[in-house]
Protein backbone atom coordinates (compact mmCIF):
# COMPACT_ATOMS: atom_id res chain seq x y z
CA UNK A 1 0.00 0.00 0.00
CA UNK A 2 1.26 3.06 -0.82
CA UNK A 3 4.50 2.41 -2.53
CA UNK A 4 5.40 3.37 -5.79
CA UNK A 5 7.31 1.88 -9.23
CA UNK A 6 8.61 5.32 -10.40
CA UNK A 7 11.89 5.95 -7.95
CA UNK A 8 11.85 9.38 -9.76
CA UNK A 9 8.75 10.49 -7.77
CA UNK A 10 9.92 12.48 -4.98
CA UNK A 11 8.32 11.17 -1.16
CA UNK A 12 7.59 13.46 1.22
CA UNK A 13 8.63 12.63 4.68
CA UNK A 14 5.12 12.72 5.71
CA UNK A 15 3.91 10.30 3.00
CA UNK A 16 6.41 7.80 3.95
CA UNK A 17 5.34 7.34 7.53
CA UNK A 18 2.03 7.10 6.04
CA UNK A 19 2.66 3.88 4.29
CA UNK A 20 4.64 2.78 7.54
CA UNK A 21 2.09 4.12 9.86
CA UNK A 22 -0.60 1.89 7.61
CA UNK A 23 1.15 -1.43 8.28
CA UNK A 24 1.36 -0.81 11.96
CA UNK A 25 -2.32 -0.24 11.75
CA UNK A 26 -2.83 -3.92 9.56
CA UNK A 27 -0.83 -5.91 11.88
CA UNK A 28 -0.79 -4.22 15.37
CA UNK A 29 -4.30 -2.66 15.89
CA UNK A 30 -7.83 -3.84 16.20
CA UNK A 31 -10.87 -1.84 14.95
CA UNK A 32 -12.26 1.00 17.23
CA UNK A 33 -8.69 0.95 18.96
CA UNK A 34 -7.49 4.22 20.36
CA UNK A 35 -3.72 4.88 18.84
CA UNK A 36 -1.25 6.00 21.47
CA UNK A 37 -0.71 9.76 21.90
CA UNK A 38 0.92 12.14 19.32
CA UNK A 39 3.83 12.77 21.47
CA UNK A 40 4.09 8.96 22.01
CA UNK A 41 3.83 7.97 18.65
CA UNK A 42 5.93 10.78 16.87
CA UNK A 43 8.90 9.51 19.50
CA UNK A 44 7.98 5.80 18.55
CA UNK A 45 8.76 6.20 14.74
CA UNK A 46 11.80 9.11 15.12
CA UNK A 47 9.65 12.15 13.25
CA UNK A 48 8.48 15.86 14.52
CA UNK A 49 5.39 16.20 15.25
CA UNK A 50 4.31 18.25 12.60
CA UNK A 51 5.33 15.13 10.10
CA UNK A 52 3.18 12.60 12.57
CA UNK A 53 0.16 14.71 12.42
CA UNK A 54 0.17 15.32 8.41
CA UNK A 55 0.57 11.37 8.05
CA UNK A 56 -2.91 11.15 10.62
CA UNK A 57 -4.35 13.86 8.70
CA UNK A 58 -4.05 11.29 5.75
CA UNK A 59 -5.06 8.86 7.38
CA UNK A 60 -7.72 9.62 8.37
CA UNK A 61 -8.81 11.08 4.66
CA UNK A 62 -8.44 7.48 3.44
CA UNK A 63 -10.95 6.79 6.39
CA UNK A 64 -8.25 4.76 8.11
CA UNK A 65 -8.64 6.59 10.85
CA UNK A 66 -10.88 8.60 13.01
CA UNK A 67 -10.57 11.43 15.36
CA UNK A 68 -12.97 12.08 17.93
CA UNK A 69 -12.96 15.06 20.66
CA UNK A 70 -12.73 13.59 24.05
CA UNK A 71 -11.70 9.96 22.81
CA UNK A 72 -8.97 10.57 20.89
CA UNK A 73 -7.64 8.76 17.69
CA UNK A 74 -9.11 5.35 16.75
CA UNK A 75 -8.80 2.36 14.01
CA UNK A 76 -11.89 3.05 11.88
CA UNK A 77 -13.92 0.32 10.86
CA UNK A 78 -14.23 -0.42 7.09
CA UNK A 79 -16.28 2.07 4.80
CA UNK A 80 -20.28 1.16 4.72
CA UNK A 81 -21.29 1.33 1.34
CA UNK A 82 -24.05 3.53 1.16
CA UNK A 83 -26.37 2.68 -2.14
CA UNK A 84 -26.85 5.93 -3.84
CA UNK A 85 -27.74 5.06 -7.89
CA UNK A 86 -29.81 2.53 -9.76
CA UNK A 87 -30.88 1.90 -13.42
CA UNK A 88 -34.31 2.58 -12.36
CA UNK A 89 -34.88 6.40 -11.83
CA UNK A 90 -37.82 7.46 -8.89
CA UNK A 91 -38.68 10.18 -7.24
CA UNK A 92 -36.95 10.79 -3.63
CA UNK A 93 -39.27 8.76 -0.15
CA UNK A 94 -40.22 6.29 -3.27
CA UNK A 95 -40.03 3.17 -2.03
CA UNK A 96 -37.35 2.17 1.04
CA UNK A 97 -34.71 4.38 -0.13
CA UNK A 98 -33.70 4.42 3.61
CA UNK A 99 -34.03 8.34 4.29
CA UNK A 100 -35.79 9.80 7.09
CA UNK A 101 -38.14 12.86 6.46
CA UNK A 102 -37.02 15.61 9.20
CA UNK A 103 -39.01 18.74 8.05
CA UNK A 104 -40.34 20.84 5.33
CA UNK A 105 -40.48 24.68 4.91
CA UNK A 106 -41.72 26.84 2.26
CA UNK A 107 -39.52 30.16 1.36
CA UNK A 108 -38.66 32.26 -1.48
CA UNK A 109 -35.77 31.12 -2.74
CA UNK A 110 -32.26 32.30 -2.66
CA UNK A 111 -30.08 33.15 -5.89
CA UNK A 112 -28.01 29.40 -5.37
CA UNK A 113 -31.31 27.53 -5.17
CA UNK A 114 -32.70 29.29 -8.37
CA UNK A 115 -29.47 28.19 -10.14
CA UNK A 116 -29.90 24.95 -9.06
CA UNK A 117 -33.12 24.50 -10.43
CA UNK A 118 -31.91 26.22 -13.38
CA UNK A 119 -34.12 29.26 -13.93
CA UNK A 120 -31.33 31.10 -14.08
CA UNK A 121 -30.05 32.90 -17.54
CA UNK A 122 -27.53 29.97 -17.44
CA UNK A 123 -30.54 27.79 -17.33
CA UNK A 124 -29.95 24.19 -17.26
CA UNK A 125 -27.75 22.09 -19.05
CA UNK A 126 -30.53 19.45 -18.81
CA UNK A 127 -30.56 16.01 -19.69
CA UNK A 128 -32.09 13.68 -22.41
CA UNK A 129 -35.57 14.22 -20.93
CA UNK A 130 -35.71 17.99 -19.57
CA UNK A 131 -36.34 20.09 -22.93
CA UNK A 132 -37.58 23.51 -21.83
CA UNK A 133 -35.68 23.09 -18.03
CA UNK A 134 -36.84 26.38 -17.10
CA UNK A 135 -40.24 25.86 -17.58
CA UNK A 136 -42.23 24.75 -14.50
CA UNK A 137 -40.41 27.03 -12.70
CA UNK A 138 -40.75 31.16 -12.03
CA UNK A 139 -38.10 33.07 -9.42
CA UNK A 140 -40.67 34.65 -7.52
CA UNK A 141 -42.55 31.22 -6.48
CA UNK A 142 -42.03 29.89 -3.48
CA UNK A 143 -39.73 26.17 -3.42
CA UNK A 144 -40.55 23.78 -0.59
CA UNK A 145 -37.00 23.09 0.98
CA UNK A 146 -37.49 18.89 2.89
CA UNK A 147 -34.53 18.29 5.10
CA UNK A 148 -34.41 14.18 5.31
CA UNK A 149 -31.18 12.37 7.57
CA UNK A 150 -30.17 8.93 6.08
CA UNK A 151 -29.00 6.35 8.37
CA UNK A 152 -27.46 3.33 8.34
CA UNK A 153 -26.48 0.75 10.98
CA UNK A 154 -27.89 3.57 13.65
CA UNK A 155 -24.79 6.00 12.17
CA UNK A 156 -26.32 9.25 10.73
CA UNK A 157 -24.65 9.23 7.07
CA UNK A 158 -25.91 11.85 5.40
CA UNK A 159 -28.11 14.66 5.30
CA UNK A 160 -30.18 15.79 2.46
CA UNK A 161 -31.66 18.93 1.58
CA UNK A 162 -34.71 18.31 -1.38
CA UNK A 163 -36.04 21.63 -3.38
CA UNK A 164 -39.13 21.69 -4.79
CA UNK A 165 -40.70 24.36 -6.60
CA UNK A 166 -44.14 24.76 -5.18
CA UNK A 167 -45.43 24.68 -8.54
CA UNK A 168 -44.35 21.46 -8.92
CA UNK A 169 -46.62 20.20 -6.12
CA UNK A 170 -49.80 22.37 -6.80
CA UNK A 171 -52.24 19.76 -4.92
CA UNK A 172 -50.54 20.35 -1.58
CA UNK A 173 -52.57 21.44 1.13
CA UNK A 174 -51.50 23.88 2.98
CA UNK A 175 -53.15 23.51 6.15
CA UNK A 176 -52.26 19.83 6.68
CA UNK A 177 -49.30 20.01 8.38
CA UNK A 178 -47.47 23.44 8.51
CA UNK A 179 -44.12 21.55 9.07
CA UNK A 180 -42.16 18.60 10.73
CA UNK A 181 -42.02 15.12 9.51
CA UNK A 182 -45.59 15.13 8.47
CA UNK A 183 -45.41 18.10 5.87
CA UNK A 184 -42.23 16.37 4.44
CA UNK A 185 -44.23 13.51 3.75
CA UNK A 186 -46.63 15.46 2.17
CA UNK A 187 -44.46 17.00 -0.35
CA UNK A 188 -42.73 13.66 -1.03
CA UNK A 189 -46.17 12.24 -1.96
CA UNK A 190 -47.58 15.45 -4.10
CA UNK A 191 -43.86 15.13 -5.71
CA UNK A 192 -44.71 11.40 -6.61
CA UNK A 193 -48.20 11.87 -8.50
CA UNK A 194 -45.76 13.80 -10.97
CA UNK A 195 -44.70 11.18 -14.49
CA UNK A 196 -40.49 11.56 -14.28
CA UNK A 197 -38.92 11.64 -16.99
CA UNK A 198 -35.32 11.42 -15.94
CA UNK A 199 -32.77 12.17 -13.46
CA UNK A 200 -28.94 12.82 -13.56
CA UNK A 201 -26.51 12.99 -10.74
CA UNK A 202 -23.26 14.37 -9.90
CA UNK A 203 -20.84 13.88 -7.36
CA UNK A 204 -17.93 16.42 -5.87
CA UNK A 205 -15.80 17.01 -2.79
CA UNK A 206 -16.91 19.55 -0.55
CA UNK A 207 -17.14 20.60 3.76
CA UNK A 208 -19.68 20.50 6.19
CA UNK A 209 -21.65 23.07 7.03
CA UNK A 210 -22.38 23.76 10.74
CA UNK A 211 -25.54 22.41 10.43
CA UNK A 212 -24.81 19.34 8.52
CA UNK A 213 -21.75 18.75 10.68
CA UNK A 214 -24.08 18.58 13.99
CA UNK A 215 -26.86 16.01 12.31
CA UNK A 216 -23.70 14.20 10.74
CA UNK A 217 -21.37 14.23 14.34
CA UNK A 218 -18.52 15.92 12.69
CA UNK A 219 -16.85 19.54 13.06
CA UNK A 220 -17.93 22.00 10.97
CA UNK A 221 -15.55 21.65 7.57
CA UNK A 222 -15.13 17.69 8.03
CA UNK A 223 -14.62 16.63 4.11
CA UNK A 224 -18.00 15.17 2.76
CA UNK A 225 -19.41 13.55 -0.66
CA UNK A 226 -22.00 16.23 -2.09
CA UNK A 227 -24.48 14.40 -4.42
CA UNK A 228 -26.52 16.53 -6.46
CA UNK A 229 -29.51 14.67 -8.19
CA UNK A 230 -31.82 16.82 -10.45
CA UNK A 231 -35.13 15.37 -10.99
CA UNK A 232 -36.66 15.94 -14.59
CA UNK A 233 -40.37 15.85 -15.88
CA UNK A 234 -41.30 16.61 -19.70
CA UNK A 235 -41.80 20.02 -17.94
CA UNK A 236 -38.59 20.89 -16.45
CA UNK A 237 -36.96 20.28 -13.32
CA UNK A 238 -39.49 19.46 -11.08
CA UNK A 239 -37.13 18.91 -7.90
CA UNK A 240 -33.46 19.15 -7.03
CA UNK A 241 -31.61 16.99 -4.19
CA UNK A 242 -28.54 17.98 -2.55
CA UNK A 243 -27.02 15.37 -0.04
CA UNK A 244 -23.84 15.94 2.07
CA UNK A 245 -22.57 12.34 2.63
CA UNK A 246 -19.57 11.37 5.55
CA UNK A 247 -16.61 11.26 3.73
CA UNK A 248 -14.73 9.55 6.24
CA UNK A 249 -17.37 6.74 6.78
CA UNK A 250 -19.29 6.82 2.86
CA UNK A 251 -18.25 4.58 -0.07
CA UNK A 252 -21.02 5.35 -2.21
CA UNK A 253 -22.18 2.81 -4.64
CA UNK A 254 -23.77 2.50 -7.88
CA UNK A 255 -24.99 -0.07 -8.72
CA UNK A 256 -27.27 -2.50 -11.58
CA UNK A 257 -29.85 -3.00 -8.75
CA UNK A 258 -29.61 -0.09 -6.94
CA UNK A 259 -29.51 -2.04 -3.55
CA UNK A 260 -26.02 -3.49 -4.26
CA UNK A 261 -23.42 -2.94 -1.81
CA UNK A 262 -19.92 -2.95 -2.22
CA UNK A 263 -18.10 -4.48 0.55
CA UNK A 264 -15.31 -2.17 1.58
CA UNK A 265 -11.51 -3.49 -0.14
CA UNK A 266 -8.98 -1.32 1.07
CA UNK A 267 -6.67 0.60 -1.62
CA UNK A 268 -4.31 -1.31 -4.41
CA UNK A 269 -1.36 -0.26 -4.31
CA UNK A 270 -0.02 -0.40 -8.22
CA UNK B 1 -22.94 30.25 1.98
CA UNK B 2 -21.57 28.96 4.95
CA UNK B 3 -24.41 30.37 7.07
CA UNK B 4 -26.31 28.24 9.68
CA UNK B 5 -29.45 29.27 10.94
CA UNK B 6 -29.51 26.60 13.31
CA UNK B 7 -27.72 29.58 16.47
CA UNK B 8 -26.90 26.80 18.86
CA UNK B 9 -24.43 25.28 16.62
CA UNK B 10 -20.61 26.72 17.84
CA UNK B 11 -18.93 27.60 15.20
CA UNK B 12 -15.36 27.94 15.07
CA UNK B 13 -13.00 31.34 14.04
CA UNK B 14 -11.74 29.14 11.13
CA UNK B 15 -15.17 28.49 9.90
CA UNK B 16 -16.72 32.13 10.03
CA UNK B 17 -13.54 33.51 8.51
CA UNK B 18 -13.98 30.74 5.55
CA UNK B 19 -17.45 32.37 5.15
CA UNK B 20 -15.90 35.80 5.01
CA UNK B 21 -13.50 35.12 2.57
CA UNK B 22 -15.84 33.07 0.53
CA UNK B 23 -17.30 36.08 0.11
CA UNK B 24 -14.73 38.12 -0.70
CA UNK B 25 -13.53 35.85 -3.42
CA UNK B 26 -17.15 36.62 -5.17
CA UNK B 27 -17.03 40.01 -5.29
CA UNK B 28 -13.02 41.31 -5.05
CA UNK B 29 -11.13 38.43 -7.15
CA UNK B 30 -11.20 37.03 -10.74
CA UNK B 31 -10.56 33.69 -11.12
CA UNK B 32 -6.88 32.83 -11.73
CA UNK B 33 -5.86 35.52 -9.57
CA UNK B 34 -3.45 35.38 -6.99
CA UNK B 35 -4.13 36.03 -3.51
CA UNK B 36 -1.93 38.37 -1.11
CA UNK B 37 0.34 36.56 1.21
CA UNK B 38 -0.97 34.91 4.50
CA UNK B 39 0.57 37.32 6.33
CA UNK B 40 -0.71 40.28 4.33
CA UNK B 41 -4.35 38.77 4.73
CA UNK B 42 -4.41 37.49 8.78
CA UNK B 43 -3.68 41.29 9.45
CA UNK B 44 -6.53 42.15 6.90
CA UNK B 45 -8.80 40.18 8.52
CA UNK B 46 -7.43 40.48 11.91
CA UNK B 47 -6.78 36.84 12.54
CA UNK B 48 -3.90 34.66 13.57
CA UNK B 49 -1.97 32.76 10.51
CA UNK B 50 -3.00 29.48 12.04
CA UNK B 51 -6.96 30.31 11.75
CA UNK B 52 -6.05 31.45 8.10
CA UNK B 53 -4.96 28.50 7.11
CA UNK B 54 -7.73 26.42 8.57
CA UNK B 55 -9.86 28.65 6.10
CA UNK B 56 -7.72 28.62 3.35
CA UNK B 57 -7.52 24.71 3.62
CA UNK B 58 -11.26 24.42 3.64
CA UNK B 59 -11.78 27.04 0.33
CA UNK B 60 -9.07 24.60 -1.02
CA UNK B 61 -11.38 21.15 -0.35
CA UNK B 62 -14.46 23.46 -1.80
CA UNK B 63 -13.10 24.04 -5.10
CA UNK B 64 -12.52 27.41 -4.28
CA UNK B 65 -8.61 27.83 -4.06
CA UNK B 66 -5.85 26.27 -5.61
CA UNK B 67 -2.58 26.54 -3.78
CA UNK B 68 0.54 25.24 -6.49
CA UNK B 69 4.34 25.68 -5.17
CA UNK B 70 5.80 28.92 -6.77
CA UNK B 71 2.88 30.56 -7.72
CA UNK B 72 1.03 30.94 -4.21
CA UNK B 73 -3.00 30.72 -3.77
CA UNK B 74 -5.26 31.61 -6.45
CA UNK B 75 -8.70 31.58 -7.25
CA UNK B 76 -10.09 28.36 -8.69
CA UNK B 77 -11.82 28.18 -12.09
CA UNK B 78 -15.28 26.47 -11.57
CA UNK B 79 -14.99 22.26 -10.87
CA UNK B 80 -14.80 20.60 -14.16
CA UNK B 81 -18.06 18.41 -14.42
CA UNK B 82 -16.63 14.65 -15.77
CA UNK B 83 -18.94 12.37 -17.14
CA UNK B 84 -18.53 8.63 -15.17
CA UNK B 85 -21.66 6.91 -15.48
CA UNK B 86 -23.97 6.04 -18.26
CA UNK B 87 -27.15 4.12 -18.20
CA UNK B 88 -25.62 1.89 -21.07
CA UNK B 89 -22.74 0.11 -19.79
CA UNK B 90 -19.23 -0.46 -22.00
CA UNK B 91 -16.35 -2.15 -21.45
CA UNK B 92 -13.27 0.97 -21.07
CA UNK B 93 -11.83 1.72 -24.41
CA UNK B 94 -15.04 1.41 -26.39
CA UNK B 95 -16.59 4.42 -28.03
CA UNK B 96 -14.55 7.79 -27.38
CA UNK B 97 -14.69 7.67 -23.38
CA UNK B 98 -11.94 10.32 -22.91
CA UNK B 99 -9.79 8.04 -21.59
CA UNK B 100 -6.13 7.72 -23.36
CA UNK B 101 -4.28 3.89 -23.17
CA UNK B 102 -0.68 4.62 -21.20
CA UNK B 103 0.62 1.02 -20.67
CA UNK B 104 0.21 -2.42 -20.09
CA UNK B 105 2.04 -4.37 -17.81
CA UNK B 106 1.52 -8.25 -16.78
CA UNK B 107 2.33 -9.29 -13.22
CA UNK B 108 1.06 -11.99 -10.07
CA UNK B 109 -1.58 -9.78 -8.88
CA UNK B 110 -0.92 -8.54 -5.29
CA UNK B 111 -3.56 -9.62 -2.39
CA UNK B 112 -5.10 -6.33 -2.89
CA UNK B 113 -5.62 -6.80 -6.37
CA UNK B 114 -6.98 -10.25 -5.58
CA UNK B 115 -9.56 -9.10 -3.38
CA UNK B 116 -10.95 -6.27 -6.23
CA UNK B 117 -11.21 -9.38 -8.44
CA UNK B 118 -13.59 -10.89 -6.04
CA UNK B 119 -10.77 -14.25 -5.74
CA UNK B 120 -10.53 -13.92 -1.95
CA UNK B 121 -12.77 -16.07 0.60
CA UNK B 122 -14.94 -13.14 1.09
CA UNK B 123 -15.70 -13.48 -2.27
CA UNK B 124 -17.91 -10.80 -4.28
CA UNK B 125 -20.98 -9.22 -3.58
CA UNK B 126 -21.43 -9.52 -6.97
CA UNK B 127 -24.43 -7.51 -9.11
CA UNK B 128 -27.42 -8.50 -10.40
CA UNK B 129 -25.35 -10.20 -13.64
CA UNK B 130 -22.30 -11.72 -11.50
CA UNK B 131 -23.17 -15.53 -10.89
CA UNK B 132 -20.60 -17.20 -9.45
CA UNK B 133 -18.37 -13.67 -9.48
CA UNK B 134 -14.66 -16.33 -8.45
CA UNK B 135 -15.42 -17.87 -11.75
CA UNK B 136 -13.11 -16.71 -13.99
CA UNK B 137 -10.04 -15.55 -11.75
CA UNK B 138 -7.94 -17.86 -9.71
CA UNK B 139 -4.90 -16.61 -7.99
CA UNK B 140 -2.08 -17.79 -9.25
CA UNK B 141 -2.79 -16.73 -13.02
CA UNK B 142 -1.24 -12.99 -14.02
CA UNK B 143 -3.20 -10.18 -14.39
CA UNK B 144 -2.83 -7.78 -16.69
CA UNK B 145 -2.52 -3.98 -15.48
CA UNK B 146 -3.48 -1.32 -18.10
CA UNK B 147 -2.88 2.52 -17.57
CA UNK B 148 -4.95 4.79 -18.75
CA UNK B 149 -5.27 9.18 -18.37
CA UNK B 150 -8.24 11.41 -18.78
CA UNK B 151 -7.32 14.68 -20.25
CA UNK B 152 -10.07 17.02 -20.28
CA UNK B 153 -9.76 20.85 -21.47
CA UNK B 154 -5.53 20.10 -21.82
CA UNK B 155 -5.49 19.27 -18.11
CA UNK B 156 -5.05 15.58 -16.88
CA UNK B 157 -7.96 15.19 -14.40
CA UNK B 158 -7.79 11.49 -13.84
CA UNK B 159 -5.45 8.56 -13.92
CA UNK B 160 -7.01 4.69 -14.00
CA UNK B 161 -5.52 1.23 -13.02
CA UNK B 162 -7.36 -1.28 -14.76
CA UNK B 163 -6.88 -4.96 -13.53
CA UNK B 164 -7.62 -7.65 -16.18
CA UNK B 165 -7.02 -11.24 -15.23
CA UNK B 166 -5.00 -12.73 -18.22
CA UNK B 167 -7.87 -15.14 -18.29
CA UNK B 168 -10.42 -12.88 -19.62
CA UNK B 169 -8.17 -12.14 -22.88
CA UNK B 170 -6.91 -15.31 -23.61
CA UNK B 171 -6.46 -14.39 -27.44
CA UNK B 172 -4.06 -11.78 -26.34
CA UNK B 173 -0.83 -12.52 -28.39
CA UNK B 174 1.71 -12.55 -26.12
CA UNK B 175 4.54 -10.79 -28.80
CA UNK B 176 2.60 -8.11 -30.49
CA UNK B 177 3.64 -5.34 -28.39
CA UNK B 178 5.24 -6.34 -25.11
CA UNK B 179 4.50 -2.66 -23.13
CA UNK B 180 3.03 0.79 -23.89
CA UNK B 181 -0.02 1.77 -25.26
CA UNK B 182 0.00 -0.70 -28.31
CA UNK B 183 -0.24 -3.22 -25.32
CA UNK B 184 -2.72 -1.55 -23.52
CA UNK B 185 -4.87 -0.98 -26.77
CA UNK B 186 -4.05 -4.47 -27.54
CA UNK B 187 -5.97 -5.63 -23.88
CA UNK B 188 -8.66 -3.63 -23.82
CA UNK B 189 -9.94 -4.73 -27.34
CA UNK B 190 -9.68 -8.16 -26.51
CA UNK B 191 -11.42 -7.51 -23.69
CA UNK B 192 -13.99 -5.94 -25.50
CA UNK B 193 -14.76 -9.21 -27.45
CA UNK B 194 -16.24 -10.72 -24.39
CA UNK B 195 -19.77 -9.92 -23.84
CA UNK B 196 -20.24 -7.46 -20.57
CA UNK B 197 -23.23 -8.67 -18.73
CA UNK B 198 -23.15 -5.85 -15.83
CA UNK B 199 -21.00 -3.24 -13.93
CA UNK B 200 -21.18 -1.58 -10.94
CA UNK B 201 -19.18 1.59 -9.09
CA UNK B 202 -18.29 3.07 -5.88
CA UNK B 203 -17.16 6.57 -5.19
CA UNK B 204 -15.43 7.48 -1.97
CA UNK B 205 -12.29 9.74 -0.93
CA UNK B 206 -8.90 9.13 -0.97
CA UNK B 207 -5.34 10.28 -1.55
CA UNK B 208 -3.35 10.32 -4.28
CA UNK B 209 -0.37 7.92 -4.47
CA UNK B 210 2.83 9.85 -5.16
CA UNK B 211 2.58 8.26 -8.84
CA UNK B 212 -0.52 9.08 -9.22
CA UNK B 213 -0.17 12.57 -8.09
CA UNK B 214 2.57 13.32 -9.81
CA UNK B 215 0.28 12.46 -12.87
CA UNK B 216 -2.25 14.61 -11.74
CA UNK B 217 0.40 17.88 -10.68
CA UNK B 218 -0.58 17.58 -7.44
CA UNK B 219 1.15 16.76 -4.25
CA UNK B 220 1.31 13.07 -2.98
CA UNK B 221 -1.71 12.86 -0.43
CA UNK B 222 -4.19 15.43 -2.53
CA UNK B 223 -7.54 14.50 -1.78
CA UNK B 224 -9.08 12.26 -4.92
CA UNK B 225 -12.28 10.79 -5.22
CA UNK B 226 -11.94 6.89 -5.90
CA UNK B 227 -14.36 5.45 -8.34
CA UNK B 228 -13.98 1.85 -8.56
CA UNK B 229 -16.04 -0.52 -11.42
CA UNK B 230 -16.18 -3.84 -11.52
CA UNK B 231 -17.30 -5.26 -14.90
CA UNK B 232 -18.89 -9.08 -14.89
CA UNK B 233 -19.71 -11.24 -17.46
CA UNK B 234 -21.78 -14.08 -17.50
CA UNK B 235 -18.92 -16.25 -15.89
CA UNK B 236 -17.79 -13.65 -13.14
CA UNK B 237 -15.60 -10.11 -12.52
CA UNK B 238 -13.76 -9.78 -15.63
CA UNK B 239 -12.17 -6.71 -15.06
CA UNK B 240 -11.90 -3.85 -12.37
CA UNK B 241 -11.35 -0.18 -12.55
CA UNK B 242 -9.69 2.15 -9.76
CA UNK B 243 -9.80 5.78 -11.67
CA UNK B 244 -8.17 8.25 -9.40
CA UNK B 245 -9.81 11.61 -9.97
CA UNK B 246 -8.81 15.29 -8.76
CA UNK B 247 -11.27 16.12 -6.11
CA UNK B 248 -10.18 19.70 -6.20
CA UNK B 249 -11.05 20.35 -10.01
CA UNK B 250 -13.66 17.53 -10.79
CA UNK B 251 -17.13 16.73 -10.22
CA UNK B 252 -18.23 13.75 -11.08
CA UNK B 253 -21.57 13.19 -13.38
CA UNK B 254 -24.04 10.28 -13.50
CA UNK B 255 -26.14 11.48 -16.79
CA UNK B 256 -28.75 9.31 -18.47
CA UNK B 257 -27.33 10.15 -21.70
CA UNK B 258 -23.69 9.30 -19.72
CA UNK B 259 -22.06 12.18 -21.93
CA UNK B 260 -24.52 15.40 -19.47
CA UNK B 261 -22.39 17.12 -17.80
CA UNK B 262 -23.83 19.39 -15.21
CA UNK B 263 -22.11 22.92 -15.08
CA UNK B 264 -20.96 24.21 -12.01
CA UNK B 265 -22.82 25.90 -9.07
CA UNK B 266 -21.84 27.73 -5.82
CA UNK B 267 -22.73 25.38 -3.01
CA UNK B 268 -26.08 26.01 -1.56
CA UNK B 269 -26.62 26.95 1.50
CA UNK B 270 -29.73 26.29 3.63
Amino acid sequence: MGTTQLDTVPEPKYWHLKTVLSEALDQDFAVGEVLPNERELAARFGVARATLRQALEQLELEGRLQRRRGVGTTVAPPRVGVAVGSAQHSWPGEAADGWEPVDAVETLPTAAVLRLLGAGAAGSAGSAGASGASGVFAEDQPVHTVRRTRVTNGQAVAAELLYVPAASVPGLPAIEAPSGPARARAVLRELQRLTLDGQDRSVELGSARADEAKELDRLPGAPVLLVTTRYFTAAGTAAVSVATYRADTCRLTFGDSGGVEITHEPRVAS
